[in-house]
């Protein structure tokens, strides 16, 4: 269908300020963070931006009976690719639908449309005592609608789980248009194993089954106290053999975050203020949080713990030290960019999960095949549950470099995978990973595919993702 | 097909101790633990033993290709008909396929067969200092592919989840036969989100989607300390106003278990040296596990708010006054049966969860609709997460009885509902509460059956369940 057509039948669903079909517009929704789909964009035919479930009911009846594809959009923070509309159609901006629509203390949840960003939930639930635990790099920015879509995750995963952990219940609207609720219609249960789990089902289906217009999540209670152990090891391999003992001590932290030498190296090039021992091999900082009593037995048991290896190990719960201390990995992202002064990082290969038993050879691999391939990468991540973040930095503007990384990270999804692992720990998989659905998965990706035919016939959900 | 082929057929794949044919034997398999589906008992044609997955595909493909009804079954200690065989056909006992394949400590996870007993499991990882969190009231006989086939929980759900939370992988033969590995084919990472998430839909499918043959476990590390906190209070709606208190002082206990003044009369009846307050509404039982200072920090400070409603509070972490407060919730169970010496507790009804904020409202109601029917009705269960066990006693010999507590717990079921909650909080659906599936999810049913007809199109799969 010609792209007039398209836009003309949206402008009879929405407002005009709900409907954007500008060159410009249109092209700005042709990617998302990723780096990858970057280079081989598709602007949509259109971009509209739903501010209910019977508009976006309406949206897929026209998208379903015309075979025009959907992509589902949250705030485009993905890293993957989720969002790039592959084939054109229609993109659906959910990021005007905000309203965080119950909080229900009583019941331990909140209700929330997709659009609501993470950071403002958090902020509007700190007032009831309450918070969503998993907190992803882009809390700023990114949406609850496309945390849901991702199964997103973070720091505090170890402790806390994903996002999948606390969605009790979702509506959505199937690619025919029909709405359903999972989780129980009327539900506001916190407990409940009535039918097949269509929750868990969508949850980090990324677009491919339907669109997320409301979600029931599931909040804890806010812990009241927080600290921060740092520790500085020799040797890399003491880092993965201390976080095991932490664990064998009963101790399961908020958060065990990792710095290789690289990324030492790049923090300390990047703010030298900051000076990190360049000697070390790694670096440990472990969040604990809960009641105060908790945190200081833990935060001290933990440092004990580190002292056997360490070179050097701090504890705090003053607010102060402890942004200190975690100054350094809270500018690594940053400082991973600036390791080339003509190069920037790009967000490829970032993400695998592997075994925690595999961590240390695994940082020792990636970095021989940095060195294979000529490209500098700076290594850190949430070690604690085996998911590394790998930042390669070229100069994107260098067809001949792109090539390189473009290898680099075919290399290091593939080691992942090796090395009994995942490519994706929490970006997902979108356009850019799709290629190791099979040997990852094998012959469940053809149950996979089953489901995805069984709920999409015509194909039209986010098509080129996923699976 | 007739019986004896079946039978021959089974012992072509499987040793003569591994194939059941007499008819003391098969009876054996006709029923659960639950009450509704002891009343239509239907023997199956053979029951089958298999102790590896081509076994397993082959007694799949046999059904498959012949469409043959297959029900797998754990322990049998479900309470909702799910591994009673309505239709007849091939009972897939899996309970003597117990091995544990391997505890993997440094990545925190194990992997079992689906016949080995929880409480097994738990004294196994004991010994690394790892436990598996989910607590079924029977743990002794329960095995862990039954808990994952029902997702089920108990006691400590509030603070752990559910099964579902640990199923980081499974092994599936699907109904024709092929074999499927979810969550990464050689994956032993803790976190992936990698294709659509066929773990959580398979964790609680009740055996309506394949046969689960092997689990992947995450184990988290074993609290070093435990305490109790009994408070007594005159007023039943003072027992969830307490509950909630408690989460808003950022406390989430391990367990909340209430009995109520049904609960508290069958236990001093059943143990008069129990001595529990007659007069009292309800009871609470709070359980804190973690480390030491926190258990102690936890525990008083509950003890401190229970205090502000509560006509009695006491809070220990001695082990022997700790086994003494929990006494009388755990003799509850047996004592409900004992209500009237003539009478038995029947499995049915008993496993609603209901929003916190409705808790002491539907009690009362429970209490009025037993009133209404003649039934006696003892309440009791896991309040912390609004899952209330309701014991009706009567005699099961008896019809007129039994048609009377069919109409009591169908009102039970339909007052979970209208209550906002579910029919089930953690026993699942069988067959005893299909009929309930459209009021609760709508047209989420015709997704959840297009599921299930895309996995299982000739619909051998333990027919009449869940959905």
């Amino acid at each position: 269908m010609d792209k007039k057509e398209i836009r003309r039948a949206m402008l009879k669903i929405l407002d005009q300020d709900q409907v954007l079909a500008d060159d410009l517009d249109v092209m700005y929704y042709s990617y998302d963070s990723s780096f990858l789909t970057k280079l081989e964009k598709v602007d949509p035919d259109v971009v509209v931006l739903p501010r209910s479930t019977e508009q976006v009911q309406q949206i897929m009846r026209f998208a379903f009976e015309n075979g025009i594809p959907v992509t589902p959009r949250g705030a485009g923070t993905g890293e993957t690719g989720g969002a790039a509309p592959l084939s054109g159609g229609i993109v659906m901006d959910l990021c005007t639908w905000d309203e965080i629509v119950e909080v229900d203390v009583a019941n331990m949840q909140v209700i929330v449309r997709p659009g609501v960003i993470h950071a403002d939930l958090n902020e509007h639930l700190a007032g009831y005592n309450l918070f969503f635990p998993p907190d992803p790099g882009s809390s700023k920015m990114c949406t609850i609608g496309g945390m849901v879509a991702n199964n997103a995750s973070g720091l505090r995963a170890v402790k806390y789980g994903c996002t999948e952990q606390y969605i009790l219940g979702l509506e959505v609207v199937l690619p025919n248009g029909e709405v359903i609720i999972t989780g129980g219609m009327k539900s506001k249960a916190i407990k409940n194993v009535s039918g097949l789990n269509l929750t868990k089902l969508m949850v980090g289906s990324e677009g491919i089954l339907g669109v997320i217009t409301r979600i029931r999540l599931r909040c804890w209670p806010k812990p009241k106290a927080r600290g921060i152990v740092m520790a500085v090891f020799p040797a890399l391999d003491d880092a993965p053999a201390t976080v095991l003992d932490v664990y064998q001590a009963g101790i399961l932290p908020s958060g065990v975050e990792v710095l290789d030498q690289s990324a030492i190296r790049a923090v300390n090039q990047f703010k030298p203020e900051i000076a990190l021992p360049e000697e070390a091999e790694a670096i440990l900082l472990f969040e604990v949080d809960g009641n105060p009593a908790s945190v200081d037995w833990e935060g001290s048991n933990i440092a004990d713990i580190a002292r056997r290896r360490a070179s050097q190990v701090e504890w705090t719960t003053e607010p102060e030290r402890m942004t200190a201390l975690w100054e350094g990995r809270s500018v690594t992202a940053t400082a991973a960019a600036r390791v080339r002064p003509d190069g920037s990082r790009v967000f490829a290969g970032e993400d695998i999960s592997i075994p925690l038993s595999q961590v240390a050879e695994t940082l020792r691999k990636i970095r021989a095949l940095g060195k294979k391939h000529g490209v500098a990468v700076v290594n850190y991540g949430h070690i604690g549950d085996g998911n590394v973040h790998t930042a390669p930095v070229i100069d994107p503007e260098n067809p001949t470099e792109v090539e390189k990384v473009k290898k680099l990270v075919h290399d290091i999804h593939l080691l992942a995978i090796e090395s009994g692992g995942s490519t994706t720990g929490e970006h997902g998989v979108g356009a850019v990973r799709r290629r190791y659905a099979e040997l990852e998965h094998g012959a469940a990706l053809k149950v996979m595919q089953a489901i995805k035919t069984a709920l999409d016939p015509k194909g039209i959900m986010n098509p080129g993702k996923l699976i």
